[in-house]
């Protein structure tokens, strides 16, 4: 397989132990899959934090944000070999029949300062909101379209994982703005312009029948409300995109076109990267697409951590035919790699 | 188990006889789940119409529709015992990994005379269009808002079925708004009128692991846009509905709030009817569901048939307390039955 990324020399940039916990007892367990934006002449990073608790009775446990327990949180634990209990992932259990996960995420800012030193700030920006967000947020991207800031992410709950939005100018205050799209859905970049007057998204609905882990793209005239539906671009058969392909970073606009980063997912369960070139005047439409991925797990922290084998590039910053990819290594690290625009252009097909 | 319904002495009011196909060579294997309407002084029904062909093969075939094919369709066969073929379902069959439906369905008008005889047209009124429509179109529900009557209907295709919105103020010209659900998403009922100056809909996703196959609410400001996403309400373990619950009708305005009647699915397949009653300013506020079904299969051609044990209702028409529900029955026959909408509201709690 090929490796197009140039990765930072200090991969991970920042590991779980850069981050303070929110609350007492908790632990940082990862921190990934980081949005990525320009704001106040500095580069950001929006980070998924997932913090766990260890079962007092060794056993497994959730947390779930409940406003009225004490620091907004009550867990869920089950002792080991309890019989109604279904242990096979270390991200997930199934206790009488429904299903908790075993971390909670929130989102939280990083950003560089002048000195090119990334500070990770010691609290969260955005968590869960209400009963659609209480098992947290996850995996934001963060899309600026004429100076204002939009964060599509998971809204995870048992009634499904599904895409909200919430919109800043500040970074202080944000506006809710709802779940745009429902379960089961996740993967959602917003394009950073409108596009014959209108707003895009690509988005990864989860299909176990008919359809599949397809990329769906979807307009909208005000951001909040969603349609005109239509599937951009499929699992590939005995490829390494063959099980399941979601949008990465936000689309990124170059003299071709949309340059759109995803991840896929092949038959071992490997994630890897690719990238496809949309039309810039007309999105659904494909001009290429990777043949080989352009990164795949190889650094120890890729191929080993809560989740291995995994690289899933969420932040995408261009500066000429540099492109800078921020990624989840491992479900568990934050790190960086960058790709010469020329290079990927090149292995598309 | 309880049945509040009072079927017609003439049921199945429509059978698959009494439908021409609309290809040479397709047979008629069901008619059913009619949306209802009134329109120009008369009651309409909009039938679901499955079609499908004996494979030449002596195995199972797939229509398709291909608008370059004779006919505008292609025909997938498999012979049986073929190794690549999976096919325990009358419904479907999986070939080579894929899945197909043996039938593929339109939308046909039938009306009521002055008379009271209802006759069926010769041809669709919509067909599938589109490659996201290919498999073809289903279980349309009609709500009529202020004089237009907009169709909100599965379109079936590889990709999922997805819900689909298309709109008509005289049935003979419609305006075709595209997918408004992505897929995995069925079962969408628009409400009668703007609430809180909004469009209201529900609708049914389909999730596998976290969330469950549970009704949603939605709102847009303009038909073609859906967003604010809400859980309205879900299945109930060890009850008639535990396994699946779908909107059935459009919501029925009564002195109450929002009548709506709903499917609920038991362990055992079984698709009974229930109520919901919703709060008239505010529809995602429940103020009743039924204890016990209001119908559930009890006739012949409701507990056998092209896939029994299913009434599936789709279309209400409300006369003071008299309820007409048209409903499937057995996925093969058209049939309807009235209720009181007292007896209704005295069995929510």
């Amino acid at each position: 397989m090929t490796d197009l990324a140039h990765r930072f020399a200090d991969n991970p940039i920042i590991s779980p132990e850069d981050v303070t916990p929110t609350r007492p007892g908790l632990h940082v367990l990862g921190v990934f899959n980081p949005a990525a934006f320009r704001f106040q002449g500095r580069t950001w990073l929006l980070l998924r934090v997932a913090e766990g608790m260890p079962a007092s009775n060794g056993g497994v446990s959730a947390p779930i944000l409940a406003p009225d327990a004490p620091h907004g949180m009550r867990m869920v634990e089950v002792t080991e070999g309890d019989p109604d209990l279904v242990n096979d992932d270390p991200r997930v259990f199934i206790w009488r029949g429904r299903k908790y996960l075993t971390t909670i995420s929130h989102l939280r800012l990083a950003s560089y300062d002048e000195r090119g030193t990334l500070h990770v700030e010691p609290g969260p920006a955005l968590e869960g909101e209400g009963d659609l967000e209480c098992f947290g947020i996850e995996d934001c991207r963060v899309t600026e379209i004429d100076g204002r800031y939009h964060l599509a992410y998971s809204a995870v709950s048992p009634d499904g994982f599904g895409v909200a939005l919430a919109s800043t100018a500040d970074w202080r205050f944000f506006e809710r703005q709802g779940m745009i799209f429902a379960p089961p859905n996740k993967d959602c970049v917003l394009f950073p312009a409108r596009i014959g007057g209108q707003y895009v998204a690509l988005h990864r609905p989860v299909c176990e029948g008919l359809g599949g882990k397809f990329i769906w793209i979807a307009r909208s005239p005000d951001l909040a409300h969603w349609g005109e539906n239509g599937c951009l671009f499929r699992t590939r058969p005995g490829a390494w995109d063959s099980v399941k392909v979601g949008a990465g970073a936000p689309p990124v606009r170059i003299a071709d076109g949309w340059l759109e980063l995803y991840h896929g997912v092949a038959e071992d369960g490997t994630y890897r990267m690719g990238a496809i070139l949309l039309d810039a005047d007309d999105p659904a439409r494909i001009l290429g697409r990777s043949r080989r991925p352009i990164m795949e797990p190889r650094a120890d922290h890729e191929r080993s951590g809560f989740f291995g084998n995994v690289v899933f590039g969420t932040g995408a910053l261009a500066d000429g035919d540099e492109l800078t990819l921020y990624y989840g290594a491992a479900d568990q690290f934050v790190c960086g790699a960058r790709f010469s625009v020329t290079e990927i252009l090149a292995g598309l097909a």
